[in-house]
């Protein structure tokens, strides 16, 4: 394992200045260089250990610095064994794993305090990977809020100082206390608003979405310009040079986030244009002000990276730019624990989204509709024919887009069409 | 050539007991068995003939019943040559095209009636093949509206008496005086109304719009039942033997066709679930009452056929049957002579909506996205660039079916954008 | 029902002098104007008449020129009633199949002669459609041999002459007596054998093959020759008039046949350059002296086209035109009855192959692998898991072809693979 | 930038006891955390640089430990300017690039030595991810060779030893001196052998090649056993504990690589499972002992990774493993300067072969087809009307594997056929 593990270290001085071992703990399993993790909730009480972890019971010994620690099955039977030290909030040692050699570490998990709090942060450098081997820039706790902004996809901040090589870069990572791979993580935008008024584009369909006989007979202008200046309080953006066709062409400002994503599985390291099951570059045009996005988690605290504002954005992102520009944003966090979702997730005041992101058109069209299916299936107990009567009467697609490495297409259903269904 | 060629009668006997000769005329030219078609606009005037055919000129002479017709390219060089007899409103004869033999008739246009015609229709048979060997019930003409109405999916009428054989059986197919191919049909629905309180779906999503693990694991509900209520005066639709969870479940009523196609292609016989380039079985939940559908013209007269019904539909028809019901319509129909458009569009009060069916989602997006992108060349005059900034910032994808032999997806953009640019 | 029911009358006054009553007869059922068909065992003993239908029985009776019969469930129930009247060996009448209405009519099916034949058939015209509505060319009988030829894709014939319009023209259909929906028919090629020294093809890869970037950017060169010379002694075809770098590429001939098909379901009338379950235009390169077509039969007499020759094929047939040329060939049939495949396979001496024909290349892939699988599954009874070992170790894929309507993908297997597992 | 930049300094130390500053030099640009490179030839003569790079003119000074370096084109303006220090083999400094600032580090890259060396290298630990963020674990030189081995896909080696987590663990990387970006590294397998008795695979056909509705009726037998008894002197592998069906069956040994990649761009991590234009698990099953890959360069040194060795796979490797096993191997590696390909092409006694890694089939059918264009266009300078005439007819595709993340299309055409290509 190359990386550093932060998770195990950050913001533990500060915070653990009073605490009890007593309560969930963070073990990391590392076997022939791959990490499994775990929140185990333990009891100390004396030189006893006692715990859950799922269906399996934890039962152990602490005596003068050393740790004995078992998981054990119902009927029993012994999954995990370790043994090491313990000093304080942390411990470590080495064990097994059915007959599988390990080493181990723990934390214990901070807990939440008690009001929550919003932090300003200014990014001082900027992201070009979604990947856990990036150190956290900041580690909140569930139900905190973070305020800060973002590069344009060039790099380029509201000032229009250049900042970082293209390719949108991201704000973050931002580290949440207490997340494990197999919860859900939920982002809440209270506000995404743009903070300058000058954005740029694409100014080509992209071939993808043209029959090749189509593009192929098309001709680019020479130094055609799709420069964008934003006007704010009229609430549109105008070609700044435009052609004589296009001198009254207008576009509803609706300003979004491209790039909301976690780190994705073990020690992937993806561009900042990349999507997939753990959100990334999605640029989905109703992540907007109000919506509230959802993503599994892969790795510890989660590890979540903002970026790539658009002022306005058609479905499929046709020219591969929509109107970047950098952007200013607030989120609020929530760790929703137990919950593995497939996919990301949206949700805003009329509407439930589920997202899938594939390889091709036909396999996001399956993965969103299996999304949404999940959901039915998680939330309202429905079975396959009731979910076929749902979905055959009440679902929308939507094409996020067709111009990143991966395609994006998203189910939705009304929250008033769910409203009549009995939970 | 199979078919019979009514569209040389059609009509003729009672329209034409006063007529002149100059006028448009039908022109057919079989050659191996293969026909081909022209709309010409000929000028008699003693025993001489003279003619427009796009950039051709025609020329001819008409002497004691024979006819002798030549067209020629500017440069005077002779395309086609036929000679014939001449009867009436009737031509036919023999002639060459470059120096392939062919025989030909040809007959005149009945001239377009002054006054606009409402016909009522009642249907005694259902059509289950869009094609032009199947002889058209009624002749009318540009302007012309039809008030009539079809079976439900499976051949029952609004009585509930079965009348037809299943698989989208249709009401038609309609001729309409004057449509060659080369042309585009407009037909205005300005009425589509449900006409029973009963409807029947699927109630399983198609394994095509879901992951394939995902659907080895569902379990079908034995006796699951999808027999739907239509209550027209509170302007839903409630499952009529309701599970539990879905007792109070609700949909909103819009009806829609499923079917609404012109003859396809030479001699083709597609059943009536089929769908393409001529319209058909598309499936799409837009096409309601207000809504104009536009078809590319294969076959003198169009040959119109409409059905399929559906109560209401979620996007992709995910169950294979959407509500299926009978249903009432008028529709007024118009020909746009010389308009060739690749894939059927549609218009309503709000958007313009360009067809793509094909094969396979990626091409169904490619087909509409070059519809709408053809839209914009062929409306407003706009160059490739100029295309990719409305469409990149306007543009928005429907899904409107997955289940049938080809996909059908929706490329939109609203008038609101549209009135913007320049023409 | 449209087309003529030729089925019903083809070759009977010549070959049905003499001939008992008890045998196997077709019979059609027509409702609401659709019709379905089965042969049927029957047994005429006095006034009696008894027979099998699948697991139903067959009971009747036969007084003064009026026959009544029913087909019951093992349990009694009564699935079809049929009255009417019995002329020879012909029958017509009404009934019901449950409650609903039906004609029907039947005939004896003539028993195979005692000996093979080989039919000498010498073409008239061409079809342009696969299609039931087509009458017959010729009867024949399982086991008989046809020798006839087919002209090339533009309708040219072995002299040069001109037979038809372009397209695939095919040769037949030709009625197999005692085939009906639900056998398989095998069409064995024992010669395909080119009959002139010359062929044609296209010059430019289809842009469904190559990158759309890339397409765009190659340039068409004006007034390319793509005419070839057939060289049949050296076994090898050049270009006629070749181009300074291609003027010693030489291909060696592979006489292969792209159509060969049967009637598709109902009254479809599908172009010849369409494919489908019946076959048609598969464009397979290993469709070539010595193969053996397996088709599933969708019409009484199975309907059998054969066209399309080349003189030589790369996969995919990427210029949309092989080496197209007129071909003679000799084939001999035989009816597989109640092998119900669901693609076209063939055989040759070291492998079977499998069809996937489907609307794109995953589906095709997806559709020959079922293919292959159900054959496995069929004729060798192997579980998932076996099939798993053994199509994981052994299938090989081809592209048939990416230029046609729908795609042809082949799975196969060598026939030594095959031998050594226990059937 | 997080990586350590190895390339800088590998072998130094050892391999320039005595050098000449005049030479190829590795430049390294850095701006704004993103790495460009490049090779330079640069001539030192007393305080005068001069150098090319591409059409680029380099001129500079060295004077006292200081350099200036820039980069001008014909017409005089200059792209790069870079000032900084000398020390023996390396330089570094700052710059600009345009406008933009850079920072830059160079090192004259060691001259090959007179006689190709073999290597023979002992892996220690085996890397789960192709990444140029791994440092190499041996530098060699053009013209070398390396004799290794790797572990099973599990991470077994041929003592049955346990080595590494699962996951196509990886021997490497192998740094290449000399090889830049632009590149294209030709690793020629000399030698590819099996090396113990038993493999492990599969017993399911993936999904993603069944038709759904196959695939959710097929039924999983439990406890179904997959291990295999490679039998190396009878050249065949049979199930360990077959079923009763499969008992007497037998696969060929047919010794292949699954993995065979170079660091991919940037700084991206990939799993080991991963492919794409940088090779990696490739797994087609003609990458066995005599042939050559060709694998686009990314990285200085390229950064060779091998690993996953088959003892035989079927098309696609159906069942997501094929007879995994360890693997010995020998390879010789050279460096293609400037040869720009577009995804690995592969070569042996009969073939050549043009990969195409793609998202889905029709896209990896498309990059295959284009990669074996370029390779027309390329080596033989033909037109588009050309390669269509030998693509055309002279094609073949092979499936590689449909399971990996990505598909894997190989287009292939036989040097028999290219021998009669004009130059």
């Amino acid at each position: 394992m190359r990386r550093i593990i932060w998770f195990l270290f950050v913001g533990l001085s500060s915070s653990l200045s009073a605490f009890s071992q007593s309560g969930e703990w963070l073990f990391i399993d590392t076997s022939f260089g791959a990490a499994t993790y775990a929140r185990i909730e333990l009891k100390f009480n004396g030189e006893e250990i006692t715990g859950k972890f799922g269906a399996l019971d934890v039962v152990g010994t602490m005596r003068g610095g050393r740790v004995e620690l078992e998981t054990r099955r119902v009927d029993g039977t012994v999954v995990t064994k370790r043994s090491g030290t313990v000093s304080g909030a942390e411990m470590k040692g080495e064990g097994t794993r059915d007959t599988l050699p390990l080493t181990w570490t723990a934390r214990r998990i901070i807990d939440k305090p008690a009001v929550p709090r919003t932090h300003r942060f200014e990014p001082k450098e900027f992201q070009r990977y979604f990947s856990s081997t990036i150190p956290p820039v900041l580690t909140i706790f569930p139900s905190d809020s973070v305020e800060s902004w973002s590069v344009d996809a060039g790099g380029t901040d509201a000032k229009g100082v250049r900042r970082s090589a293209g390719g949108n870069p991201l704000t973050g990572p931002f580290y949440v206390e207490g997340a494990v791979p197999g919860d859900t993580l939920a982002v809440r935008f209270t506000r995404i608003r743009l903070n300058r008024n000058t954005a740029f584009s694409g100014s080509r369909v992209t071939a993808s979405a043209l029959n090749s006989g189509y593009f192929a007979q098309q001709q680019n202008v020479q130094g055609f310009n799709s420069d964008w200046t934003l006007d704010v309080p009229a609430g549109v953006a105008r070609l700044t040079k435009p052609t004589d066709k296009l001198k009254n062409y207008e576009v509803p400002l609706r300003p979004m986030l491209g790039c909301v994503g976690v780190a994705p599985q073990q020690e992937l390291s993806l561009l900042a244009g990349y999507l997939g099951n753990f959100g990334g570059n999605m640029d989905f045009n109703q992540l907007v002000e109000g919506a509230t996005v959802y993503l599994p988690v892969f790795q510890p605290g989660a590890l979540l990276f903002v970026g790539d504002g658009h002022a306005a954005q058609g479905d499929g992102e046709l020219t591969g730019n929509a109107l970047e520009t950098s952007m200013d944003w607030t989120f609020t966090v929530d760790v929703i624990r137990g919950l593995n979702i497939p996919n990301p997730r949206l949700e805003n005041a009329d509407y439930w989204m589920a997202s899938g992101i594939a390889n091709s058109l036909p396999e996001a069209v399956q993965a969103a509709t299996t999304n949404l299916s999940r959901f039915l299936e998680e939330q309202y107990k429905l079975n396959a024919n009731e979910i076929g009567i749902v979905l055959g009467t009440a679902i929308r697609y939507n094409i996020g887009e067709l111009v990143d490495p991966l395609v994006h297409v998203v189910a939705s259903i009304e929250k008033r069409s769910l409203s009549r269904i009995g939970k």
